[in-house]
């Protein structure tokens, strides 16, 4: 099992105040950790086979402001799959002539689709698997890149195949918006004016969010368990898919 | 135009020293870099579009020993598309289970191929145009991942064709070997015992590689042009192709 967190923005924001908190649980989920930064249709992948407490990426992660609209992070407990590099999460593969960046938190047993297609797993695990299904799956459904709305249909169909076989807690980003789902654990909150103060569940930081934002800042963040201790997350059902654009949660 | 650096080697080895020399002409290539070190199968990839001598990722790779069999670095001097991530090298694609890397220095004028593949290039470079085209015949000239010997002949009859439009520098590799073409400027060397002292070209180090190699080790360093001033370095001829396995040229 790992944790997985997911950032969608109107604007580059960077994640320092939450990678902090969320690297502190790196002492449990220490067999790897990885960071996907969009830059317009750029992405920066941040990955290291090291735990996320230790590892020199994670410590330049944390002190240096990368700014982006959508981010992704996971911290790995190896479940399926040896603690390498291939292994590490977020994956990126490119379809459409963008790319896409996902990470799975939880276990799927027995998924083996036939991946006739152009994704193949580098690595060994579930997660890595489900991702390319998922790709092959869409590349099918879509000539082209489609509008988010339709997009968002089809991960609707798609989610529950994988999910049947276990636990397919998920995030995905073009660059464009995050698409998160949920089996069994995640949360969501949305800053925006006016911005407050919030303190770390797991670390005593406390960051006011109004020093460092403008009126206009809108920004999501998608966490499997919260963290901070004073703000209001909103716990996503089992089987929810949301998608988010621009720091907002787009109507179901 | 840009610069390339490649290495390739039989035992984990790092380029702080090669990449320091290599990250000084930044001065002049200063619209982004980027390196990536396979580790195994898995490939972690650093790219900025700043300059590598002012880039805080630029500033981990030298300063952190970051260990790999099979290097590929690029500085950038943008000649087509914007100085975006998007348009930042290496570039790195998935292709029967495996992760490509590749990176292109010259200047490709009217390589407009039909990419019907499934490779599509995200950013608005030559580059990464001539890349997806590399990939996507490939793909139709094998079924799976083929010995290294196969794919270094069908390489062979590729790069001419981009070549004819320009100049095509480029450096490939799959984590099992390096590929090395020369359309202008490319040189090499191998690194192996006796190993001696090396000082850079560009900058006022001196490093003795017998403090820090076995007798075993072995080591193929490809760049645009020669990083130390008291190494014996090969100059690739014009069009000719090399590939790299274990820090050893294999024979033509």
């Amino acid at each position: 099992m790992c944790q997985l967190l997911g950032m969608n923005a109107n604007t580059p924001t960077d994640v320092m105040f939450s990678f902090t908190g969320f690297a502190t649980r790196a002492e449990e989920y220490k067999d790897g950790f990885g960071i996907a930064f969009f830059e317009g249709a750029g992405v920066r992948l941040m990955v290291d086979a090291q735990s996320a407490r230790e590892s020199p990426v994670a410590e330049m992660v944390r002190r240096f402001p990368i700014r982006s609209e959508n981010i992704i992070a996971h911290i790995r407990k190896a479940t399926q799959g040896q603690v390498t590099l291939a292994n590490t999460h977020p994956f990126v593969r490119e379809l459409w002539g963008r790319y896409w960046v996902f990470a799975h938190n939880g276990d799927l047993k027995g998924f083996a689709p036939r991946l006739h297609g152009a994704f193949r797993p580098v690595g060994e695990t579930d997660s890595e698997r489900a991702f390319c299904w998922l790709m092959q799956e869409l590349a099918k459904a879509h000539a082209t890149v489609p509008p988010i709305a339709e997009l968002t249909a089809t991960l609707r169909e798609l989610a529950p195949i994988p999910a049947a076989h276990g636990t397919f807690n998920f995030m995905l980003s073009n660059g464009q918006a995050l698409w998160a789902h949920c089996s069994t654990h995640l949360h969501h909150l949305v800053r925006q004016h006016p911005f407050t103060r919030a303190s770390l569940q797991d670390d005593d930081v406390t960051v006011d969010f109004a020093e460092h934002t403008s009126a206009r800042d809108r920004v999501a963040v998608i966490v499997t368990e919260p963290l901070t201790r004073d703000e209001a997350w909103t716990a996503f059902a089992p089987g929810e898919l949301r998608v988010f654009v621009d720091g907002t949660p787009q109507p179901v």
